[in-house]
This record gives structure tokens, C-alpha cells and sequence, in this order.
């Protein structure tokens, strides 16, 4: 590999510090400052190594980290999206594609390609990879709002059945994982730190 | 994987929470806020990714990055130290080695005995993986140093020699990287953000 394309690896380690600045809804365990992106993604990939076991699927964890790694770069360019906002479109939007040209970009463009790739496939959340790497990203805010006392779920009104909707596709990457998951939000709603059907749509 | 299992994970996915909350020494690119220690892991983690091409030795990617991932957990408890504090001991103290046992120790013991192996293994430094892990660990405050004007060298008064001595074990991982490395050392003394000689001991 010559001076040039490490050059650009460089730069590329550069911009991605960016995602440091990009602020989620949900806040750390048991605090009120919220989690940062990069953090957030850190978090997810340890959470991959020490909860693999748990997959539906044998899974090539190298390819689920690397996912983790990378899925929210497309953020410093297209923002953080709310998993409870319905006004927006979560997935592979325009913007979001146009991101990660850009960033991933900047890369040597084999890298670039493979990269693009895999980031791409954690979106389209069909392979048994982007499903356990995608329960991970579900399934870190739902033990912080636990840990906040309702956290989002209460700081924006959502209610008990569409967190059981979007919490659901944990399944997906994980039965046993889900089942941990269901009962804890099911346990919220006795707790009284998240409603049942009081959501305005 | 029992039910009792999946609780000491999901204890540990709790307790790591912590280590956003560890700041270095260090500031994010081109900025005065300083990073954590989770922000920190996670960027040494995708240079890994971007930059194991380099490695002077074969190396195994997936525990490469499983050391960057949980190099700095030991710091929730023992704290972090500044990479050029002369009056401290820098490695395997035995406050580390506690905070070790108790962190990884909430996990089930099959795991917490595989991740102390690979911290151990990351503070060794001998195998191919750790050296190249180490060069990441090395390589990223040099880059925010020269984006931030001399950064800690300036800072703490750090010289020239210092540098060089600290950096160098970049060429234990990768000598490609190294020469990079030591050019923009080189660089920044002509650019007069890193003085020679200046340290008072």
C-alpha cells in the first residue's frame, strides 16, 4: 500500500472524529447527559462480542463489529434520526446515501467499496449479520430508558405498543434476546415508567 | 446460554457505561473538548479496521479490535493515566489488574476469563495483535496533537525526544505507519508546535 492511500486513510480517520459531536435522544445509564454516537457505536460492539453467543444464526462477528463500527458515520452528514419519529424515513434515504459516498469516500476505493457494502447490508437488514448487529442497536436505549426511569419513552410520549413494535425485530438477530427484552419492557409498564396506548396517533 | 447468563451480560453492558465518563487527556480533532475513553476505543477500533493492512506481521483482525474494544475498561476503576506522567507506573499496575477482575468478573466466568486474556495479552504487548493495537493507541493523540496546534505536548511541555521515545513502538506494529508517523513528529517541530529538548528532566 503506498504513501497516497494511507494519506487518505488518514484523512479519513480525521472526519470521523465528527461523529464524536452527533448527540442521540437517549441518555447514558442512570444519568441525564445523553450519548454521543461514537460511544453509542463502541457500545454496541462490545455488547456484539459478549452477546454473540445469543444469534439465531451462526454470524461472522468480525462483519457484525465492522457494522457497528461504521452504521451511524452517515450521521455527520445526514443527522441523527429519532427511532420514534414518524415524520421522517429511517432507512437509505438520499441523504443518507449521498453520506456515505462522501465519508466512506474518502477512503482508498477498495476500501471504500467494502465498506459501502457492509454498511449497506446493516441497513437492508436481511443477512444474519445485519439482524443481530441491528438487535444490538435496539436493544442498548431500551436498557437505558430502563435505567432512566422511562427515559425517552417518557420524555416523548411513546407508548408501551410501539415500543413493543419497533423492539420487536430484536427477534430477529436474537429469540433469546428478545425474550429477555419483552419481559423488561412489559415489566416497565407495571413499574409505571412507560404507558400503554396513550400515544396522539 | 442460561437465563442467569444473559443477566451478568447484560450487568456488564451496564457497568462499561462508565467509561464514557473517563476523560483523557487528549482533545477530539481541531477541538478544546477533551475525549473519552468510549469515543477513544471506538476510533482506535475502525482505525484498526481501516489500517490492519499495514501490520508488519499476519495478524488476527477480530482480536485486534476486541483489544482496542476493552483496552481502557480498567480505567473505570484505576483511572486514566497521561502517557507522558513520568511519576506513575504505566502498565499492568495492580489497580489495573483489580479493576480487571472485578469488571470482566461480572461476566460469565468463561468470558471474563477469555477478555482478561486479551487485555493481558494488549498490556504485554508482545504477540502481533497487541503491537499493532498498541500503534493504534499511539497513533490517534499524535494525530489530534497536530490538528490541535501541539495539543498535550504544548500543554504539558512535552519534548521533541519524548515524543519520539513514546511513539516509537508504532514500529513494533506496523514500520510503514512509523514512518508516517515520524515525519509528522519531524514536522511539527519545523512547524514549531513540538520544541526539542525543552523537558525538565
Amino acid at each position: 500500500m503506498n504513501i497516497e492511500q494511507l494519506q487518505k486513510q488518514v484523512d479519513f480517520i480525521h472526519e470521523i472524529d465528527k461523529l464524536k459531536y452527533i448527540q442521540r435522544k437517549t441518555r447514558l445509564f442512570n444519568s441525564t447527559r445523553t450519548e454521543n454516537d461514537a460511544e453509542h457505536s463502541w457500545h454496541l460492539a462490545l455488547m456484539a462480542v459478549v452477546l454473540s453467543g445469543h444469534s439465531n444464526q451462526e454470524i461472522d462477528l468480525l462483519k457484525v463489529i465492522k457494522m457497528l463500527l461504521i452504521h451511524d458515520l452517515v450521521e455527520i452528514d445526514a443527522g441523527d434520526i429519532f427511532l420514534y419519529d414518524t415524520a421522517v424515513n429511517h432507512t437509505n434515504t438520499e441523504a443518507e446515501l449521498a453520506a456515505a459516498r462522501r465519508i466512506f469516500g474518502l477512503l482508498p476505493s477498495e476500501q471504500a467499496d467494502e465498506l459501502i457494502l457492509i454498511w449497506e447490508e446493516f441497513e437492508a437488514g436481511e443477512t444474519a449479520e445485519a439482524k443481530f448487529a441491528r438487535a444490538m442497536d435496539r436493544f442498548e436505549p431500551l436498557l437505558q430508558n430502563r435505567s432512566n426511569n422511562g427515559g425517552t419513552w417518557k420524555e416523548f410520549n411513546v407508548p408501551y405498543e410501539k415500543v413493543v413494535e419497533k423492539k420487536s425485530i430484536i427477534k430477529e438477530g436474537s429469540q433469546v434476546l428478545w425474550n429477555y427484552a419483552k419481559k423488561l419492557i412489559d415489566n416497565s409498564v407495571e413499574e409505571g415508567i412507560l404507558q400503554k396506548g396513550t400515544d396522539t396517533d
